[in-house]
């Protein structure tokens, strides 16, 4: 099984996801959110791409959530904190989430066969759930405003460490999967660290925004695997 | 000071060099052949673009170097394996030199203040030379077709281990930089495997190269640090 690992959006052309399972990550905080929206109950989510599209599709009882600049969006009723999405807010509600660099990459992915979204907190549940799909894997790092964001490698590399131990097929890596998969390694036992360290961390410390870093860092604490159906994101 | 490592040729704008020190790396295998022919005594190697351009400046005397589908060029004096570049072919000649990806990365880098070419051979030494120069720098993995190579990431992440550990100042990398330097450190005792598992490597190998791969991985073995000078690549 072919496994590809791609740094950011800007370098996903539409070419590379067809007949795969991709698997979206935006570890600060896009994935993060929506993992956790789905595990504390919300019905679905329906990643946007502008604000504007957002507010085109919504309708009475769902929830708007989003940012820009990592601020939430004026008039909108939750922001892009994992925190935000718990179950009193969310439980049995569509969502409807906008971001600057997480929706973007589901939207590019959304020529391969199937759709997944992975953060540090699904990580197992989500090769495990691609493995069953029996598709080459192409892993999207969503990366910061068109660069590469260590957190989304440290994920894909985390994702490559899981379906390497649990694939009964060779899996084989291309040169940035297996560099993602290094690194991960070195950077195993410092995650939280690598987080804070990171250019996005960094930006959302300066906010402020300490304790998402710290909820986006549980590795593997849900089982939970998000994945597209049609234009909405739901439960497998 | 500040470090940023590019992934690719196809990521590096003009305006990232303005202002900086450039280091060039293409390990399998031209900026390892240049730093070869240069320790080898050649009195410069030019690096061309095109075999067009590469034959309109040639003179009498000069040695015709390079590689197309990384095999030898109808016509010309050499390939491109760092072997062929030995004392008795190249003392006190000079080289014209065109590769697929290591010259177009030493071209792209010439809107920096100073561009110097980093292999595995003399990574030390060229980080030595830039720490010298009092430059912000930024590294240029010169990749393979526009794709990440992770022997190129393998030698940038050396490169910042030893800018770190050399530095009086404290080194700050963006996140691909950190990324590359944990990948170093989780493959620093396998470089050679990591160099014939990589893709690059397993193309020289099918094509009976595998001597060169041998030859690109020797870790510091050389002094030499070439540097551009106009059009040419000389010793500093």
């Amino acid at each position: 099984m072919q496994v590809q690992v791609i740094s950011s959006v800007k370098e996903a052309c539409s070419a590379k996801f067809t007949q795969k399972t991709a698997i979206a990550i935006d570890v600060l905080r896009a994935t993060s959110t929506i993992v956790t929206a789905l595990a504390s109950g919300a019905s679905s989510v329906v990643p946007a791409e502008t604000v504007m599209d957002a507010k085109a599709i919504q309708r009475p009882g769902d929830v708007m959530g989003g940012e820009r600049f990592c601020r939430k969006i004026a008039g909108f009723d939750l922001g892009n904190s994992p925190k935000e999405y718990e179950e009193r807010t969310v439980s049995n509600r569509r969502i409807i989430l906008t971001t600057t660099n997480g929706t973007r990459a589901i939207h590019k992915s959304m020529r391969a066969d199937y759709v997944l979204a992975a953060s540090l907190l699904n990580a197992e549940a989500c090769a495990r759930a691609a493995l069953d799909l029996k598709r080459d894997i192409v892993i999207l790092c969503a990366g910061s405003h068109d660069d590469f964001a260590i957190e989304d490698g440290l994920c894909a590399g985390l994702l490559v460490d899981h379906l390497k131990e649990i694939s009964p097929i060779p899996i084989e890596c291309d040169d940035f999967g297996n560099a993602m998969h290094a690194m991960y390694r070195d950077r195993s036992s410092r995650i939280l660290e690598t987080l804070l360290g990171s250019a996005s961390g960094k930006r959302l410390q300066k906010l402020g925004s300490r304790e998402d870093i710290e909820d986006c860092a549980l590795v593997n604490s849900k089982g939970v695997v998000p994945f597209l159906s049609g234009e909405q994101i739901i439960l497998r």
